[in-house]
C-alpha cells in the first residue's frame, strides 16, 4: 500500500530554528554555544519542554544525550532514531546540528497533528559534544553509546581550562543514567546541512549521503628552548616557533598534489607566548580527511616523516600524537536508497554525496543501519557566522526526513547494510 | 682623597636572592612571577619589610614603583638611584631583575653596617612590570615616571584576560600616589645579568654597558575566513594559519643575511583555535633588535612590505600595528667610565658591551644620566628556568655597584652624558 503523504509545517520548523538561535547569539548572526556551556544548558531546557509538549517520553543518559520517545503500535519493536546535536563551534552558524534536531521535532509534531500511529517507536535525539570544540575529540555523546570511547575516558576529558566533561555535565544538570542510553535501535537517520559547496554547485536540493570520509587528527608538540629575544644570537637559538612555521607550511605543501585531500592546521598554542622571549614549546593540530582511507593514511605517514626530518635538522625534540583516527564509514544501502526514494516521491532533485565532515551518524553506523540527508549550504561555508541554508531547502530536507521516517517506522524487514 | 674600600656581604646577598626565589617558584628552579600577580604582591611585601628593617623611608608611586630612601648629609642634594625589578617572565629565571634589586639592598645594608654617611641621598627602587610579559608594552613603571607613557594609558593597559593594570595594582595594594614618583634624580645605576653569551665567551667578569640596542615590536593580524575543515575544498580557502606560517618563515628568512639583527616571533594567537575549523584570525608578534637604529628600521620596513605582499597574494586582509619603537640608547659617559674605574679598583676584568635587552635603565636615561653593570649569564641563556650566574660574579657585580654608588653619592659635579 502506498504511504499517505503528510506535510511538515515549514513555518513552525523555521520558527523553532530561529528561537533556538537566541541561545549563544553572536554579533554577526552566528552562534557560539559550545558543549555543556550555560547556553547549551538553556537550549537543552527549551528542547526538553518542547519534547514534553509533544507528549514524548524524555530521558537523558550518562553522557548527557537527550532522547524523546514516541511510542509505536508494537511496544517490542526497536525504534527509528532521528536527530543530531545542538552544540556549536565557538564561532559557528545556526544550522549545523540544529537543523537535524529541530527537523526531528517537526517530524514528530506533524505525526502528532495528523494523528498518525506508526508500528515502531520513533526516538528523537540531541547528542552531546558533537563539535569537539570544547572537549576533544568530537562526537563524545554518540561515541559513548557506540562504545568507541569508554564512559570513564569521556567523563575525564578536559577542556582548555582543565574542567572535566563529567563535572561540567553535572553543573548544567544533564548527567543522566546509563540505563537511559539508546539500546538496540532499528536505524538512525540524520538531516544536516552539507557544510560544503557540492550540492549548491550541482543544483540538487537533497544530498543522498553514501558515507563519511575518514579523519586523522594529529597533535604535534615541539620542544624548543626559551631565552631572551634581545640577547640570544640567532645561531644559538632553538626557536620552537620558527620550526612550527616550517612544519605547518610543509603540512599544507605536501597536501597540494593529492586530489580531494583536505588538510587543516586549526589550533596552535605557544608557550610562554610573550613577545620578548623565544617559544619554549609550540603545539599545533593537523586535521586530515579523504574519502579513501589508503590515501589519507599514506599522506599522514608522509607528513609525520617530513615533520620529524625538519625537527632533526633543527635539532629540536618533538612528538606527534594521534588524537583521532577514524576510517571512512559506508552508510546502509537500504537507507541510502530510502533517502533517494523519499526525495523522488516529492519531486526533489537529489545527488549522491560523501560527507566531508564527521557526524554522529558516523558512530551510530556502528550501532545500527544509518544514513544521512544533506541540504545545500550557501557558498559551501560552515563553522562560521555566515553559514546559511535557504528556507525552501530546509523544508525539502525536513519533508524528506518525514517521508523516510514513516517508511522505516512501518517497515518490518531487517535493513540491508 | 681616595675612597675607602668597603666590602659587601656576599653570603647575605646570595641568601636574599634565594629567599626571593620562594615567591613564584617553578618546578625546574626558575621563577614565574608576572607583574601584579599574587606572587608579585608577596615579594613586594617582603622587600618592603626588608627596606624598613634598613631604616629606609619607603614609598610607592601611582605606577606601583617602590622606593627606599636613605638620607644623605645634604638634604637638598638629588639622589643616586639604584635598583631594578622583581617581576619575571611566566617561565623565567631567578636572577633577571632580582639581582639588581637585592644588590641595591645589599649596598644599603653594607653602608648601614659600616655607618657610612654619604653626601647625597641614595634611593633604591623596584620598578613595576619591567618584563611586559603580562601587561604590554614592557617597562611600564620606569616608562611612567619618564613620561614615555601617560598615566592614563598605563592604568588602562589590559592583560590577556582583560584585567587592567590599574585594577590589578589596586588589588595587590600597591597603588601609591603620584607625589611619590621619583623626581629629579642625580643619576641611575642598574646591576643586571647580561642575558647573553658575550661576557662568558670573553672571560670578563664585569660588563660595562655603553647603551641599549633599539627595539621595534610589531603585531600582525591576519583576517582569514573560518569554515569547516572537512568540507571546504583547499582552493576555496582563506586560511589565516597557512598565511601566518608563511609570514613567520619570511620574517626569520629576511633577517638571515643581516649581521647582529635579532628577530623573534614569540607570541601567536589563533581564533577560533579548534582542530576542525579553519583559522578565522591569527595574531602574532615580531620583535626586532639591532644596535644601529638605521639597520633596525630598514629591516622593519622590509619585513612589513614582504608580509603585505604575502597577504595580497593570498587575498587576505591583514594589518600591522607598531606596538613599541625604541631608539638605541647611549648611556652617560661619566657613568660608563665610573663602572670601569670601580671594576678596575677591585681588580675585576671588564669589557664594554651593548645591552641586547631593554631595561628600566633605558627610560631612566631620559630622566637622568644612567648606566648599567652586567655580570655573565652562564650559557648566555635567560628568560628560562636554566638562567644562572656564578656566585663569584654576583659578588663582583654587587661590589662594583657599591663602589660606584659611593663615588656618585659623594660627587658634586654634574655628570657628563
Amino acid at each position: 500500500m502506498e504511504q499517505q503523504m503528510y506535510k511538515i509545517n515549514s513555518n513552525r520548523l523555521l520558527s523553532s530554528i530561529q528561537t533556538s538561535a537566541k541561545y549563544g547569539t553572536l554579533p554577526n548572526g552566528g552562534l557560539g554555544r559550545v558543549a555543556l556551556s550555560k547556553e547549551d544548558q538553556q537550549i537543552r531546557d527549551l528542547l526538553k519542554s518542547w519534547m514534553e509538549d509533544c507528549n514524548l517520553d524524555v530521558r537523558v543518559d550518562d553522557f548527557g544525550n537527550m532522547y524523546g520517545r514516541r511510542e509505536g503500535k508494537d511496544p517490542h519493536a526497536s525504534p527509528v532514531v532521528i536527530g543530531s546535536h545542538l552544540d556549536t563551534q565557538p564561532i559557528g552558524g545556526k544550522y549545523d546540528g540544529v537543523l537535524g534536531v529541530m527537523a526531528a521535532l517537526e517530524v514528530i509534531r506533524t505525526l502528532n497533528d495528523e494523528g498518525v500511529a506508526t508500528n515502531r517507536p520513533i526516538e528523537m535525539v540531541n547528542f552531546t559534544n558533537e563539535e569537539g570544540a570544547r572537549f576533544e575529540p568530537a562526537l563524545l555523546g554518540s561515541g559513548g553509546i557506540a562504545r568507541v570511547f569508554s564512559a570513564e575516558s569521556i567523563m575525564n576529558t578536559k577542556d582548555k581550562d582543565g574542567k572535566t566533561f563529567g563535572e561540567e555535565l553535572e553543573n548544567i544538570g544533564y548527567n543522566g543514567s546509563a540505563q537511559n542510553r539508546l539500546s538496540d535501535p532499528y536505524c538512525y537517520v540524520e538531516l544536516h546541512i552539507e557544510q560544503g559547496p557540492v550540492l549548491e554547485d550541482s543544483g540538487a536540493s537533497i544530498g543522498v549521503v553514501t558515507g563519511i570520509q575518514g579523519i586523522s587528527s594529529l597533535e604535534v608538540t615541539i620542544h624548543g628552548r626559551t631565552s631572551h629575544a634581545g640577547t640570544t644570537p640567532m645561531k644559538n637559538r632553538r626557536d620552537a616557533m620558527l620550526l612550527a612555521a616550517k612544519m605547518i607550511q610543509q603540512t599544507y605543501k605536501t597536501a597540494e598534489h593529492i586530489p580531494d585531500l583536505l588538510v587543516t592546521v586549526g589550533r596552535i598554542q605557544a608557550s610562554p607566548n610573550v613577545t620578548n622571549s623565544l617559544a619554549e614549546q609550540v603545539v599545533f593540530s593537523i586535521d586530515v580527511r579523504h574519502p579513501e582511507d589508503t590515501v589519507r593514511e599514506q599522506y599522514t605517514n608522509e607528513i609525520k616523516e617530513k615533520i620529524s626530518t625538519l625537527a632533526l635538522v633543527e635539532k629540536m625534540d618533538m612528538h606527534i600524537k594521534d588524537i583521532v583516527e577514524m576510517k571512512a564509514e559506508i552508510f546502509a544501502k537500504d537507507i541510502v536508497e530510502g533517502v533517494e526514494a523519499a526525495a523522488r516521491k516529492h519531486g526533489y532533485s537529489s545527488k549522491r554525496v560523501i560527507s566531508g565532515a564527521g557526524h554522529d551518524a558516523m558512530y551510530m553506523n556502528k550501532l545500527a543501519p544509518t544514513g544521512m540527508i544533506f541540504i545545500p549550504s550557501i557558498g559551501g561555508v560552515s563553522h562560521c557566522e555566515e553559514e546559511f541554508s535557504e528556507e525552501a531547502d530546509i523544508e525539502k530536507g525536513a519533508q524528506t526526513l518525514l517521508e523516510l521516517t514513516l517508511t522505516l517506522a512501518n517497515r518490518d524487514k531487517e535493513l540491508q547494510r
